[in-house]
């Protein structure tokens, strides 16, 4: 038990999940970290991006995977325009079940944060969550969720489950699906069309 | 990118998911890690234990958790006799929404296996696993659940969902309830009848 509180303290944790979002601030050049306070992100430019700006963001995480070889989906928390959390799925990278884009961009929030409530933040994901992601999504009581293409052999915000609606659990989160759908879901098929044709050769 | 898979190659991520396992290891004297390959563990007992004996570590992990006012659940995994994962939740002290003891058991045990893939592995929790532990048990392909009481608040495997045994999933998993339920029921429902008492003061 010593160790895992002594792990945590070290700092090695928080690090790690921060690197998306850092990369992200220097290619995009609208928010800043401060070098003082690495996990504080500091607005520089616009205040309220619209959804299809966020989305845009997942999606060229969603880019970043694909070049990496991992299935194409990215995910960015937001909270009263700044942007908490950017990250993309890297499951074969980690070898980790668990690392799907939102896993990791929940992950980072809280860290920015410092508190697992994520209370007031909307997370934008190129892909409808699995029942793994609602889960945590309603676990850190994020407020809104924004995804772009519907997953109908997976989905668990419209298409088999309705996690998010569901008034037996304690938190409910708002939804809206199809925003920029379309590039969201070329991305995909355009990866698993390419998937088969290399496995056909 | 590149930041993060330099940060993943540092070797500073495993380090903090196998702290459990390692103490476990030192607490039970009953498998041990070889240093030389600190993820690989090394068997230096008894074959297989009964579903009773892997309960009990979870539940000593539970005990674990709420040493540190932790909500009490423990989960550990368990490959041919081998156990490749002891965790418990840790969501307060890493600020983490995603830290439940059977999201860190999936992580260490993909971990020491260096594969996403969980097939052939058994899980055993304390608590009926909520819908992103069980949603995040699908997404690593572990054959086998065991757990103690169920969760009729926000269990996904038998209470609210029954997300291991959905014909629609890409995977399957054989649950088992029930084991030590008391045990572990009562360990939870004594923590939290101390958190009104310490309110009501």
């Amino acid at each position: 038990m010593v160790r895992q509180e002594k792990s945590f303290a070290s700092q090695e944790f928080p690090r790690w999940k921060l690197v998306a979002l850092i990369d992200y601030a220097i290619d995009y050049g609208r928010f800043a970290f401060s070098s003082d306070v690495p996990h504080i992100c500091r607005k520089v430019g616009k205040l309220v991006l619209i959804h299809e700006e966020y989305m845009a963001i997942a999606l060229a995480q969603a880019e970043e995977a694909r070049s990496v070889d991992e299935v194409p989906v990215g995910a960015v928390i937001v909270r009263e325009g700044i942007i908490l959390a950017a990250a993309h799925n890297q499951r074969e990278q980690l070898r980790d079940p668990t690392a799907h884009a939102e896993m990791i961009a929940i992950t980072q929030a809280a860290t920015a944060l410092d508190s697992w409530r994520l209370e007031g933040c909307s997370l934008y994901v190129t892909l409808e969550p699995c029942p793994m992601c609602a889960g945590a999504i309603l676990q850190a009581r994020v407020s809104q969720v924004v995804f772009g293409a519907a997953d109908p052999k997976a989905g668990a915000v419209c298409s088999l489950y309705q996690l998010l609606d569901d008034e037996r659990m304690n938190h409910k989160t708002e939804a809206i699906g199809g925003v920029m759908s379309e590039q969201c879901g070329k991305l995909l098929t355009g990866f698993f069309a390419e998937k088969r044709r290399i496995g056909k050769k």
